[in-house]
């Protein structure tokens, strides 16, 4: 058997998908909505496997914290974190058709496009174009015509692809202006690119007043949470807390299948650290992995070699920031060879300054590649002490840790104190408002307002929900530079967060493991590892004759009883077709019935991959099932003591 | 031990579900939003070991299918399955403070305040009020006035509470009207009643245009994929399919914690089966199982007598109305008694005429009983052949089952005859439009078409999408009856529907299984089954003495390695305030270790309900867990071979 023997072919991977109803278009009856996906049977339990591996390899082994919370978030959450004005991208209105185009993905398609045109006038023979979305696309535009670029403007084009993930809109805008971008249907012009929230909006309740979104990210609720997650960790630090669930983007012009959609399964982890120290306990287990890494300052020299070296290196070297992001790192690269993916089409890039989402201090992504380019399916952000500051500036609710000090230390700090009994009968109704302001100032505000108020006597300042400027005069207030022994030390903690976009890691296994029989193209096989193959076994009976019916029976009983997924083919079709019908399901094993297993109970266990056969009691070959399957075992060691076979080739 | 000995206590429940974050108000230090929760640690495990037993008692043990469809559904969808039309509640508006109040709800509150009045005002002891979400609603009541009502009064009451599920629109404002019910709070006039849908509302893609709701179930998913689960299925019926998933209702006022709210977890089953025979293979199996059944002619009667008899009378006599509801009937039975509800406090209640959903043909509730009243937990519901037959006309894709008949049969029919060379020169791009309509026409239409026909020469009809009546004649045309042999069966299936509120449910158990130990009512223990606890174990070292983090480490590594979720306690709180905390999280098993377990490898394990106690082993004792949790042995049974243990009282 050879897995390289028939090269990829995309084309051939979506037909057994949808054939088997691993997915389609939700609402297909209806024609569909771009961007949403419904999983069939295979592709739902596919899902269920992955994530059930998800909560063994990372909650139950770190003790981490799982919650789940609401996909509906009330406006003023998502104001704070950042969201309401940031998480957007740019698009163009063709004012005359009113199509809509993403801003980036247009000056990419129409600059590639120009290239190709350009090799082609040169006479280059550019690679038959395989990309079926693009295809599509490419029907849109009118015609690639075959025009001789100069080379400079070549060159100029190389490297504005190069960086287009690191444009502002009105940088793409001047783009569009200058390379005179159009509508490539029509070339309608285009009006400057605006900005569109990507949020889902909706009214929560009966009056519409209050305006709320559908979340973006599982990682807000768990950050509103803090507090209460650290009372029931018993006020230990550091810890993780994690959630899985559905999250919503509005993407403007969706493409490419399950890797960019509306609605998605995302699985986060938000892991909170003192931010004076990022070591992990249990980095030394992992500092031995090697990973292949994409730092930033090789990116930015416009080289995509990758650096292969250990993570105990690549801390130790300061390229990855800390052991805890380190440790992550390992976590994931060992979580997704587990799960399926191809080591060797994995690699960690870290991202470039201008492309960092607005909470993140540092970003490693981990990027599977596809016939699609290399597509980030986990992102590891350091996303600092940024949501819980923000969150606790905006409530007043302290988010923080209390730790009690080794020793007690002495620190300076400016405090205030407020003369109460001039301070409530001066301002009454405003006076709760009025003092709270004043003990959420900073120790820089204090410091400038208590030389203000020294040099002029008095200090103006403006409060929220206070009519007029609240005049304050050394009579009701005074600002001290003060002595304070403290045994407590109070620090708002760092998260470190490595998020996983669940249906892009499924599409990208799904490429990394479809291949075809030697000499037989269309005898497609999904190689999905046995812990989250949808199916473990297909259970097939050599014909419809009675009296295999009671040992399938018999079979099936104790298969259920041991909780492993399987299906009995009972139909009429060889059993060469059924084993091909259960390779593009991507089950497993398969055990064959027959007129022997009557006499002796006797089964054949057939392995997808290597069509190899062993013969056995029924109990021992499901036994080696459920040790190759839950327990990581080899074939070669699960099957050691049954016995070949090679009559009855099936697959002949 | 009795579980009895301390009346139930709902506030030192909420009190202790709170504490031990097993869910809490979503967005609380924003303030909390009502209708949406989170769920914290145990909660979040509690629900999880739910939905996997859920799994593998419905679809492992069924063979169903389960899917994974989107929540965001566009218009059309909704608009043919009947939700945009019907799915409402009614609301009354203040329009002088605003407030916004369920008409049903107001009604009930208002009634049942002025009969407790009435009966204070003839000296009736009304029982103390225990509700303290009631009591946050009676303190917007002004006051209840002790007036003394009419006797017939009173039973006009007392009549119209009894039907307050069945009233439309009109009648309750009718009501309203009739007996001046004001804003209880300011006793301010409330505008007529009008609806609300209940669905929220968002618009999906860049433009705007396309409007779209979160769904209000996951049924709706199933429907549209029924003929791709059909053909996975290899045509065979019946067949189920199955989704667990988020869905939304917009509620008028939320309250009652989890069991009214805005964002739910649902598992949705529908059995799709030929209308023709809803017998089901497996009946048998459960024929004996005994149900409490509160039928529609019971309730019709007045009274909520409860009716015991098995499932297999309840068919026989008709009063279920067949073996496929049946079973699922005795199935979700086994289900819930299986995670925790207590037996005698479930029933099966029949919906009456005049509430049943506007898709359904007969429902059956599974209720639970709470210290909120008997609580709708999972719906069973006969929904016929509404969708498939709905979204078909609506999109004219068939959802039907073929189905091969034994002896072909002869059948009479209408049919229609085109004559496409005129039709289509006459017609034009009008044409395909008219023919599709044609084609769509029922027997029963057709029939009156033909009548018209012969009786006129010509018939006129109006087609969507075409400007103009179209006037077809009988040189376009013929309508006549022909014979002709059919060999196949054509049919739309009927749907099953086993509909699980799984919060409703979680919560249920959490009052069934909630009791404080005799002598102390503020110890509290949450008596979950081993199966669904959120941690199987916990792991208490009887000191914080180094010599036994060896053996801690050991144990732990074992019972990880063993996939049983445990937790270690090693803070330094008593061993019994250690298990008192860990009563309430519901945790059924405690290890402890102490300096004999450095010796000689042995632990003791700690019942959480009867706080009896053995020795053995640490393998042997981890072994009698998993068999006890996993495998449904009994405690004396799994424990038979370890030794009693008694000294080292820690509940003392």
């Amino acid at each position: 058997m050879s897995t390289a023997a028939v090269p990829f072919n995309r084309e051939a991977l979506d037909q057994v998908l949808k054939r088997r109803f691993f997915f389609a278009p939700a609402f297909e009856i209806y024609g569909g909505v771009s961007g949403l996906y419904d999983y069939g049977p295979p592709g739902c339990a596919f899902q269920a496997n992955v994530i059930d591996t998800w909560r063994k390899h990372f909650i139950l082994e770190e003790d981490m914290l799982e919650v789940d919370t609401t996909m509906l978030t009330p406006h003023e959450v998502l104001k704070t974190s950042g969201h309401v004005d940031k998480f957007a991208d740019w698009m163009c209105r063709d004012l005359k058709t009113g199509e809509i185009f993403r801003a980036d993905h247009l000056v990419e398609e129409v600059l590639e496009s120009r290239l190709k045109g350009d090799k082609a006038a040169r006479g280059i023979v550019v690679k038959e174009e395989e990309d079926e979305d693009k295809k599509k696309r490419k029907k849109k535009v009118k015609e690639i015509k075959n025009v001789k670029l100069a080379d400079e403007v070549v060159a100029e084009y190389e490297n504005v692809l190069a960086q287009i993930d690191g444009y502002s809109g009105p940088q793409l805008g001047e783009l569009i202006e200058k390379y005179e971008i159009h509508n490539p249907a029509t070339n309608g012009k285009l009006e400057p690119p605006v900005e569109f929230n990507l949020m889902f909006e909706t009214a929560i309740g009966p009056s519409g007043n209050l305006k709320g979104y559908l979340r973006p990210e599982t990682a807000q609720g768990q950050f509103l949470n803090f507090s209460k997650l650290l009372e029931f960790n018993n006020d230990k630090m550091p810890f993780a807390s994690a959630s899985i669930g559905k999250s919503f983007r509005n993407e403007i012009a969706p493409r490419a299948g399950l890797l960019r959609v509306r609605e998605f399964v995302m699985a986060e982890i938000e892991h909170f650290v003192d931010p004076d120290d990022k070591s992990h306990p249990k980095f030394k287990e992992v500092e031995h992995i090697k990973l292949r890494f994409l730092p930033k300052d090789v990116q930015e020299s416009g080289s995509t070699v990758v650096i292969e070296k250990t993570i105990g290196e690549a801390v130790s070297s300061g390229m990855v920031d800390n052991e805890t992001l380190g440790y992550f790192l390992a976590r994931v690269y060992l979580f997704l060879v587990k799960i399926g993916v191809d080591a060797n089409r994995m690699r960690f890039r870290q991202h470039m300054s201008n492309e960092m989402a607005h909470y993140a201090s540092d970003c490693w992504d981990a990027e599977l590649q596809t016939s699609y380019g290399w597509i980030e399916c986990v992102g590891c952000a350091d996303r600092s002490a940024y949501d819980l500051t923000v969150h606790s500036a905006r409530t007043n609710e302290k988010l923080v840790v209390r730790q009690p000090l080794p020793e007690p230390i002495t620190v300076e700090k400016f405090e205030i104190a407020i003369e109460k009994k001039k301070f409530g009968p001066k301002f009454r109704k405003d006076a709760g408002a009025i003092e709270k302001w004043l003990v959420n100032r900073t120790q820089c505000e204090l410091e400038d307002l208590g030389k203000e108020l020294k040099e002029n006597g008095k200090i103006e300042v403006a409060v929220d929900g206070v009519e007029n400027k609240v005049e304050l005069g050394t009579d009701l207030i005074n600002i001290e530079k003060v002595k304070r022994t403290e045994h407590i030390r109070e620090y708002t903690p760092n998260v470190i967060e490595p998020s996983f976009g669940i249906g892009r890691i499924l599409y990208s296994i799904f490429e990394h493991q479809f291949w075809s029989r030697e000499g037989d193209a269309d005898r497609g096989v999904l190689s999905l590892p046995p812990l989250v193959a949808p199916t473990k076994v297909l259970l097939v009976p050599l014909s419809n004759a009675a009296e295999l019916q009671p040992i399938v029976t018999k079979v099936s009983a104790f298969l259920r009883k041991q909780q492993i997924p399987f299906k009995v083919d009972d139909s009429s079709a060889s059993i060469g077709k059924r084993y091909s019908r259960n390779d593009e399901l991507g089950t497993p094993f398969g055990i064959t019935i027959d007129f022997d297993s009557v006499k002796d109970n006797s089964v054949t266990l057939r392995e997808r991959d290597s069509t190899k056969q062993v013969r056995g009691s029924y109990e021992d070959i499901i036994a080696a099932i459920k040790e190759i399957t839950y327990f990581g075992t080899s074939w070669a060691e699960g099957t050691a003591k049954l016995t070949p076979f090679d009559s009855q080739s099936t697959d002949a």
